[in-house]
């Protein structure tokens, strides 16, 4: 499980964590859970495969402040071999205080599409994991 | 209309804006759009009104990078008594990069949920003033 | 000894750790200094002191990137009643990539300066304690 | 003159402009002083020049909040034949609120110093207007 613990530069002038932060969270945990398991962005990007970010929806249930550590489970919700969909659960202690997900495409270094199944399976198994272990992670 | 232009430091190693920034350009817009209406976030404060944002979701079309211009547009889609939800459009010239959408509650100074229609008519005024402009910001 | 792995949306499209951020991980190494010293900002902020900062340096000796880990030493090298200065040392593994100062005042709630060895000793000694310690923390 | 009004993302919980971003005003400024200089970053990066920061020092003399215009003047100090020194002074209104000092190498793709009198004079040659029309930029 990812830990995040807010930073003052984190929060803003209303005392709170800036909502635009918990995107960065995401990209963190996400982050964190790939190299978990096996494949980090920097091994993938070695292998010429970028993964960038298509869509993204959060939800706001509580705010928090400086000081506070989230734990961010990340887990595959969806996987096609063009795409793949995370959902994210961010708590403070017990008390859930934002809720996810985020889509990304597998792009090759010239920013096509790719099929990443067919051309880096090792890269495909590593998502399947991630779906196959689905709230466990 | 809001425009930004895109920073060396919005960027990220793969060349391109990072997807977490669009985040507080939708913020910039909605800035931009409450002054020009008459009302900006600082006054609203100085009224003990605060406008938390409770969800967010974008839809990233094209990348950006360094130089790019973006034109954002802002519209108030929906409001109720405690409650507002704003939609923005992205663009670069005639090419959208990103939709999204943004809701938010009004607070007052202790965090409780406010019915700004009734105890801030002027303010609930602006974000109708937005909603009637629909499309034309 | 504070521990910041860099992330993905710290790095721009040189493909390195945007510079700004390390003045963000001297905040973070800072702030976790006090923590273990036993006076978090938190509890400042609380005592209704707050520690503004009135200048910083950095020397870049190396680029970093996404997902170096950076070892980041503090110690504080001046300490006045009114004002304290750190040092940091940033590395990754034996290779110092960064080294950098800050100075800082003691400002109560209305931002005016103040005293901090007599209106609060015991924020002071945490200081001066972060100053026998001195290359040791 | 460079403008940058702050965004409420730029602030933090004491309610001021978080001193990181000063150093990402430093950039913009510098970013729009060469663009109008007639060379900006992206066009020395078609070249194959990059310009990393080796340096950074900031001396905040006021805070800053939210909605405050600064106006930001930038004047090349110090150049060689491998290296720039530039200085920044932020105002709002009539009043200083930040002076800064910054200074680059020069890089080729490699990631290795160029001389760039002898190897782009045409880029050295802006630096050098830069320098003459010093205080007046």
């Amino acid at each position: 499980m990812y830990q995040h613990k807010i930073q003052y530069y984190e929060t803003d002038k209303m005392g709170i964590t800036h909502h635009s932060n918990y995107v960065r969270f995401m990209e963190e945990a996400r982050s964190y859970a790939l190299e978990q398991a096996g494949y980090g962005y920097d091994k993938m990007e070695e292998n010429k495969i970028f993964i960038p970010t298509i869509s993204v929806s959060l939800d706001y249930k509580k705010t928090t402040t400086y000081g506070d550590i989230l734990d961010i489970e990340t887990k595959v919700t969806n996987l096609t071999p063009a795409r793949v969909e995370i959902e994210y659960v961010m708590k403070r202690g017990d008390e859930i205080v934002c809720t996810a997900k985020s889509s990304h495409c597998f792009l090759n270094e010239n920013s096509r599409p790719v099929a990443v199944k067919k051309t880096n399976p090792d890269i495909y198994k590593v998502f399947e994991s991630m779906l196959e272990t689905k709230g466990e992670l």
